[in-house]
């Protein structure tokens, strides 16, 4: 199996809501938009973000159980600096965020971060993070 | 805010585990492992998956709630041909997986997918999707 994911997908409680929350108020633009079914954005080369209706999502694992409750997972957004932390998540509560991590320093590796939960239960952490670097060619490194 | 996601993390039960099927097993190459803390894979271009040692996922986040259970979420790694699902989803149950739906043509698309579970609660799909391709500059395209 090869090191790659192509796509993160969360079951949604509220299109609309997501829509309102990621487009009209952060800006971001999705690449497919089916209302009642599914959104789609980029979010790195090659990657996508899914969020598909709930309902949807179950009748997709149609293994009979309820994957509805998002837990257990957090979604990071780096940022060049303390000040751009707080800016962003400035804008993510105007945008309908809730903090649940106000910014601050973190437990290792000199980050500063915060955690923000979207109005359908994505957390994401907003982060500074001066040992983390992304090389030309997409390569990741840390320290 | 950027259209970015820069980390994808999972709450991990037992990263011993999770060492046993993404490294030993499936060939994966960390970055980075903390043995009891944290194990780092790069994905994509720019992009880490964090497999955190359950307990200190929660004292990251620091909410008091537990954040143990994964549910909502999916993560795809998209193959060639319905014959590579099918060879990735028995690479993944030789390597310890349970198999959620077995593989199957998806209800739209024109996909042909199978879920399946790690043993640590982490739902992936691995799907042949003729619509999805990625350009050579990262872009992804459907259909």
């Amino acid at each position: 199996m090869q090191q790659n994911v192509h796509f993160i997908t969360f079951s949604t409680a509220d299109l609309d809501v997501a829509r309102e929350f990621y487009v009209a108020a952060l800006g971001w633009m999705p690449l497919m938009d089916v209302p009642g079914e599914i959104i789609f954005f980029q979010i790195a080369p090659g990657v996508m973000l899914g969020l598909f209706e709930g309902g949807k999502f179950n009748e997709d694992l149609a293994d009979g159980n309820d994957h509805s409750a998002v837990s257990g997972v957090t979604l990071s957004h780096n940022v060049g600096s303390p000040d751009e932390v707080r800016a962003v998540v400035g804008a993510m509560v105007a945008a309908g965020a809730a903090v649940l991590k106000a910014p601050q320093p973190g437990a290792f590796g000199g980050i500063f971060h915060s955690h923000v939960r979207d109005p359908n239960g994505i957390v994401w952490e907003v982060a500074h993070n001066p040992g983390w670097s992304i090389g030309e060619d997409g390569t990741v490194s840390f320290g």
